[in-house]
């Protein structure tokens, strides 16, 4: 089946289904919007586990996605959508942009989870953008910025749920959401620590990309660390 | 009386009237939060007058601010507020930063005027910000938000038709709001060639700050003109 769009860290197939495509995780890193770049024998694989695995669990919750079934290792199928171009960022705890943009202090606990939304644009650096932005972009209106919101709150909910039961914390991330053949909104893409800030229960011990970011060791450990937890969720 | 603070292009005295400031114009021009620098001999009056004019025909319009009258070629009496920490900017056609933060071409007029929150912090360098952070930094309720957006736009209104009587676009401009003792929100600070980017009807001839910003001419002479088309108004 034909490569339809090769990104930083996946492929993603056209598979004999029209709305169903095929996932490959790819060994690859990178940080800084391609600034850093590393091929790490063993991090597609890693990848595909840990967020099919979410996936799954959010699925047991009751939670509608993308996802179908994990295939191999690398890779997983997933339904179709149109990706909505917004970088879906929820924040339980201050670190990493936010802290440099509004002066908090890394490791503030916001008291409501903060959802912002960036504009998916390479070009433009992914710049952080208003709901008029969003409008006036035309990349969803008043009641799908509604919906989008609160997906992610609902998400953060089970995902908060889900860290404790593996004493982490999750701190930040960012999802993607896409619009079906009918128009309904789902969440897609992954969740995985290259798209979410992890830590320890009672530390800032990174179990996410910031190992990588910031040089602190190797991800594979700590990606097989998150997993293993991941892997002993009953 | 005494210096209650003073700024890069005002300084704001006490008066013996415990809710009334009396404001005077510098003759200092800035740009780039401070960066370029100069002082510029009758800058102040002309802005004084400028912006007393623009509040006056506001107030003519059955509009509240902070504007009580003014006093002098460089002075003006207020009503103190307790200022709210955005710098409101309203968009009618793309000039500026959003051209680089969003990619749209300098000149593209906006179906619907777009009213953009930053928050007034030299230190972070008046980053923007959305709504929610708006709550999160405590510094409007959703109903003051809400009030904030509806007078920008109402003042929208109303500079759009002044502008056009002097056969002038008004582009984007930056405006800050207060809190009377009783909780009331109203404009304050100031409207000019400073604070508003003014096109000619049919080019992008700059009768504002840009001409400083950029190295071309002398803002006297622009202010000057501008000027004499808003004492020109009837
Ligand atoms: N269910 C889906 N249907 C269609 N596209 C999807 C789906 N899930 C994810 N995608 C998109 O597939 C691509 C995945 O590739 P990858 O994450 O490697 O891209 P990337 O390098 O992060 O670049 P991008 O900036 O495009 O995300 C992303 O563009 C993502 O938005
Ligand atoms: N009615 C008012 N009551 C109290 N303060 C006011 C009023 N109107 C304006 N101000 C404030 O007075 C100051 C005016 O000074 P000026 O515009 O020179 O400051 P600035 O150099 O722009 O710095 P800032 O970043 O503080 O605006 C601003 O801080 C403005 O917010
Ligand atoms: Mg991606
Ligand atoms: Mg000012």
């Amino acid at each position: 089946m034909s490569l339809l769009y090769e990104g930083k860290a996946k492929r993603i197939f056209t598979t004999d289904q029209d709305d169903v495509l095929r996932v490959e995780y790819k060994d690859e890193v990178t940080a800084g919007n391609g600034a850093k770049k590393d091929h790490l024998e063993g991090k597609g694989r890693l990848n595909n586990l840990i967020t099919s695995k979410i996936f799954q669990y959010l699925k047991d919750q009751g939670l509608e996605s993308h996802f179908i079934e994990q295939l191999s290792d690398t890779e997983q199928l997933v339904k179709k959508v149109e990706i909505i171009p917004l970088e879906v960022v929820v924040r339980n705890i201050a670190a990493g942009s936010i802290t440099k943009r509004l002066g908090f202090d890394k490791g503030h606990e916001f008291e409501q989870p903060l959802v912002e939304f960036f504009y998916k644009n390479d070009d433009l650096n992914d710049p952080l953008i208003t709901d008029d932005h969003v409008k006036l972009l035309n990349l969803a209106n008043d009641d799908e910025i509604a919906t989008l919101k609160e997906a992610a709150l609902g998400i953060n909910q089970h995902l908060k749920e889900l860290m404790a039961k593996m004493d982490l914390r999750i701190v930040d991330y960012k999802i993607e959401f896409g619009r079906t053949e009918d128009g309904q909104i789902i969440l897609a893409d992954e969740i995985s620590p290259d798209t979410c800030r992890i830590w320890a229960l009672d530390s800032d011990e990174n179990f996410d990309k910031d190992v990588y970011r910031e040089d602190r060791g190797s991800i594979l450990d700590v990606y097989q660390a998150f997993l293993t937890k991941l892997e002993d969720v009953e």
